[in-house]
Parts: structure tokens; C-alpha cells; sequence
């Protein structure tokens, strides 16, 4: 089995996504700079992993400040922060993350202590590494009761172990479903431009022997309507307080066309997603991505030199076409302001 | 400019569609079996550019047949006519295309002068060429009617120059409005697997200094969400008695997301895409196309290997989502029933 993401002596080592599904490869990087690098470059991706990554990124930052002067070590440390920060705008998971570990910074920093310091923060990022295993297979559980016992889910991009520390949030949901001896068969759209479908979902299922049947992103809705499709479970890189949802782009499309031919359309989170400061889809920002992510794949130009590009990597789908949310504190249907605010009470 | 295809002495020449945008090859098919699998190959698509290219091919053929005998000579034409048949299921342009052949073919056989007949095939397949070029500006015109004087304009594949003998279906509704002053904004859906979007219309338009941005299929409905689309504008490859639409895999989600959204959602194609002997598009054959085309960019592969993969080249719109249907003769709304009867009449 593959390890999405490690804590090792000598860094944080990343399987680089950017190269599945023809090459495994594992790098070391051994800096809090080289680690935002890697999560602005698509080296790691998914919500809860880049959350899991940036507390990483902040241990690995926070033990190599070499300084005796409090005031420039919490310094150092903000630096730190504000790097992981600004990596990437639309997972609101990088945020709790580096709030989580801010806390626990402070907390600790009182003691004068920077040697325990060190420790604690680094405690804390590998228990928020076991901890997204443990929630995502619980969170896979309570989403596989809303799965028939046979069923053809459609997933899009990756909401799976790679988008996670481990087993994943649709992608659980699936493999939970399995494991309780459902009988799946997954459609993966391959989720153009960054292809996590083709590249991530579709390895992840394949290595799983899940049945997996990859298409492109505009063949959903002719499934949909040819009656392929029972259910459809995606991600989310970011729940609003009214349970509007930000996700890979193309989501939004789907919800749409699932509603339109009476599918369930259910959203598998952890309440790490949940953002309740933000009242609705229309205030989540929207990282606007490089055009060479569209007309180019790997080296190949696939559109003329020059050409225009839109390529915002996120969508918003209001909380209308949303079936359900699962979580690993259960799930939750509309209204949403109300039962989402009790799950993150 | 570029030239679609184009008879010659030495057999029917082609632009080589899938060496663009990155190279403008044109390519000679010397006999109607090369013309047949040339069709197949994609080296020339779109509903009418494969039917005038299939008359050529018949015409090439015909002229090619070496025998004195009247029974083998029509043995030898019906083989010709049957092979060009069999290579692409779902355009009915193609057998709208091969029954005028035969049509031609008969009424000049009865002189039993080959020489004549070889000529009168050839004469029909260019002036098939030539009526096509002709019917797609005033298809053009009554199009352009429909856009406002500032439009930005969505579509989906390629039913431009490229797709016809010239001048385009959708986007010779676009060309026309350019021509008559309107100021247009087209996005363009890159159109997966094949990436005619990406490939075709891009390169097309920015020959044209039509301003177009390039999007991923799954980001239109996004942008039909965000207000930045006025209306949608696609081809067909068969239009059925009831007015549901089969076009390219994809287009049915844009229609049911421009529904969605208020956004009008127009067909243009000649009446030779409107096949009345369908009741619905329920009866019309969708192509199913090789899986190679999904898991690789020319030769790199962007899935894993052995996965399992559907690749049907078309959808169907069923005609309530159908804003209106554009052709040469007229507007046709629904009830599409009787408006396509009488356009076709």
C-alpha cells in the first residue's frame, strides 16, 4: 500500500501525485518552504491531506528555528504560518490546520521551553495525520448505510487515501461500503485539467480491486440519464455555514444533472470542511490555476499557441441539489444552517 | 484560410484533424477505401463535412471502377456505398449523403453510358460540396438573428469550417453575427476525448480573430452559474422527428445546465442533420469508440494501465431543453414535431 504522506527525520515525504498513475515516486522535502512549494504545486492535493501536509510543513518549520529570543521565534513561527497560508485559497482544511496548530504553539510557548515546544508541535501535526484515518473510517461507515447494496456511484477528482492521511472521504464511503460486502461499481470521471480522476481515483480503486470504469467528465450527465448511475459522492474542499459546497471543479455540473434525474447527491466530509464563518458559497474564494494546466498535458500542447485560457480550479454547489453531507460525526441533511452547526458544535 | 476537403485529380484531400492545432497537413486519399477509413480514423469529422466527404469517396470510387459489365459495375458501386456506410453510425448526414449519391447514380445508369455517369456522380459530390458551404451562411444569417448585439457564446466540439465544407454550422452562426457587427465572447469547451474544442474551434477562431477562451467541459456550467454565458450554440449529428438531438458526448449536460440557468440553448444544422424517419432520439445508434482515446494524449497514457474505460462518441438532448433548432430554411420551436416536418417539406 501507498503512504499519501509521511513524517520522517529528515522532512516531509510526499508521494508526488503529479507523476501516478505511471510513476510511484516518494521525495523528501526537507524545508517548511519546500513543503508549500509542494502544496502550491499540486505535489499533494485534497483538502484533508494539505491540511495533514501544512501542520507537517509547521513541525518541520518550527524545529529547525534556531534562535534563544522568544519575540524572534514567534516571529519565525508566523513566518511559517503565513508561507502555508498562502499556498493554496479554497481548502478551508489548510486554514483549520494552521489554527489548530497555532493553539497548540501558544499553548506550549508559555512553558519557555522550546525544546518541548518543538515536541508538542510536532506531536500535535502526526496526531492530525492518525486522526483524518480514524475520522475518514468512520465518516465511511456512517456514508455507507445511504449506499444500496448494489450500486453504480459516480465520483469525481479524488476524494480518496491520496486526498487524505489515509482511506479517503469518498472514496471511504466506497471502500466502507465494500468492506460491509456491497457490491460497487464505481464510474471515476477523469477531472480535467489536473486528471485526478484518470490519474489518482482510477489507481486507487484499481490497487483496491474496486470495479472502476473511467470517463471523461462530460459522459456523467449521458449516464445519468441512460440510468447508470444509482448515487453520486464527491468531496469537498470547503462546507459554507448553509451547506453551499466548494469542490473540484465540474461538481456543481453534476449536482445539476443528478437533481435533474432524481439521483441521490451526497457530499462525504470531514468537519474539518465545515467553515460556519462563511454564511455561503458566494464568499468561498476561488484559486484561479495556470492555463498551461488546460492546454498543456505534461509536455504536450493540446490547444493552439497563445490561446485564451479560463482555469478556476473550483466550483460552488448550493445547498439545493445536496442530499446529505456525511461526516464522521454523522450526517447531515437540510436544512443545513441548523444541522450542520450541531455536528460542529 | 484552410480548405476542409477538396477533390483533385489524384483522389479527395483532406486536413489531417488530428494533427491540429500544432500542424496543417493535408493529406490525399487515392481510393474510396482510403476516403471510408479516413472517416473512421477522425481525420475528417463533423455530421456535414462527413457526408460531403463520403460522396467524394463514392465519386472517387465510381470514377475508379474498370469494367464494361452494367451488373458488376452496380455490384462494384453498392460495395463502394456500403463501405463508406459502415464507418461512422451516428451523423445521419452520411446516409442523407450516400442516398443522394445513389439517387444520381440510378437516374443516370438507365443511359448505360459509364463515362457519363462517372461525371454526373462526380458533378453531384461538388455540388454537394458547394450547396453546403452556401446553406451554412444562410443558416448563418437567420442564426445570428437570435444572438444579441453583445453576446458571449458558449459551445461544445466543433461545428465550424472544419465540421462542414466550410463556414461552419455554429460557428457560422457566430461568423455571421461577427460579420453583421455584433460583438461576441465564445467559450469554447475543450470537448473530451477527442479535444475538438481544444483542437479545432480554438485554432479556428483565432485564425478568424474571434475572441475565444478555452475552458474544460466541466467548467461550463460554473460559468453558466456565474452570469458570463448569454446563450449556448452547438451542432448536431442527428436531429429526430421529435427534435431530440444526438450530438457530441457533453452536450446534453450543457443543455440541461443552460435550462438550469435561463440561458437559451440553440442547434444549428441543414436539414440534411434532421432525420424524420426517427421518431426520437431514443432510436438513434451511439457510436462507441475505442478506450484508447480516454487513457492517452496521442502516445501518453493518463490513466492506469488495464482500466476499465466507456467511450461513447455522442449523447442525446431530448427536445425539451432545445431553445430552438437553426437550419437553411428556417427557425424551427417547438412543438419540434410539426416545425421540423414543415423545414424539411
Amino acid at each position: 500500500m501507498f503512504k499519501t504522506l509521511e513524517w520522517t527525520e529528515a522532512g516531509v515525504v510526499l508521494l508526488d501525485q503529479r507523476k501516478l498513475p505511471t510513476e510511484e515516486v516518494y521525495q523528501v522535502f526537507g524545508t517548511y518552504q519546500e513543503v508549500a512549494q509542494a502544496i502550491k504545486d499540486m505535489v499533494v492535493r485534497g483538502a484533508p491531506a494539505i491540511g495533514v501536509t501544512a501542520a507537517m510543513g509547521i513541525a518541520l518549520g518550527v524545529k529547525q528555528i534556531e534562535t534563544a529570543d522568544p519575540v524572534v521565534f514567534v516571529q519565525k513561527f508566523l513566518l511559517i504560518c503565513d508561507t502555508l497560508a498562502a499556498t493554496r485559497p479554497t481548502a478551508v482544511n489548510l486554514f483549520w490546520a494552521i489554527e489548530r496548530m497555532k493553539k497548540v504553539f501558544y499553548e506550549n510557548f508559555k512553558h519557555g521551553d522550546f525544546t518541548r515546544l518543538k515536541r508538542a508541535v510536532e506531536d500535535e501535526a502526526l496526531q492530525m495525520q492518525q486522526e483524518d484515518v480514524e475520522l475518514n473510517r468512520r465518516m465511511g461507515q456512517l456514508g455507507a448505510s445511504l449506499l444500496p447494496q448494489k450500486a453504480r456511484v459516480l465520483t469525481h477528482c479524488n476524494a480518496g487515501a491520496l486526498a487524505t492521511a489515509g482511506y479517503g472521504t469518498a472514496l471511504g464511503v466506497i471502500r466502507a461500503a465494500v468492506e460491509q460486502g456491497n457490491s460497487l461499481q464505481v464510474f471515476a470521471d477523469e477531472t480535467r485539467p489536473f486528471l485526478q480522476g484518470a490519474r489518482l481515483t482510477a489507481w486507487e480503486l484499481q490497487k483496491d480491486q474496486i470495479p472502476v470504469t473511467l470517463i471523461t467528465d462530460n459522459m456523467a450527465g449521458h449516464f445519468m440519464k441512460s440510468g447508470r448511475i444509482d448515487c453520486v459522492i464527491v468531496g469537498a474542499d470547503r462546507i459554507a455555514a448553509n451547506g453551499d459546497v466548494a469542490n473540484k471543479i465540474g461538481t456543481y455540473s453534476l449536482a445539476v444533472l443528478a437533481k435533474e434525474n432524481s439521483i441521490p447527491f451526497y457530499v462525504a466530509a470531514p468537519t474539518s470542511t465545515l467553515d460556519l464563518n462563511t454564511p455561503s458559497g458566494e464568499q468561498i474564494p476561488i484559486e484561479q490555476r495556470s492555463g498551461q494546466e488546460v492546454t498543456h498535458i505534461k509536455e504536450t500542447p493540446i490547444a493552439p499557441h497563445g490561446i485564451d485560457v479560463a482555469n478556476p480550479a473550483f466550483d460552488v454547489t448550493p445547498n439545493r441539489y445536496v442530499t446529505a453531507i456525511i461526516t464522521e460525526r454523522g450526517i447531515a441533511k437540510s436544512p443545513y444552517d441548523e444541522s450542520l452547526r450541531k455536528l460542529k458544535a
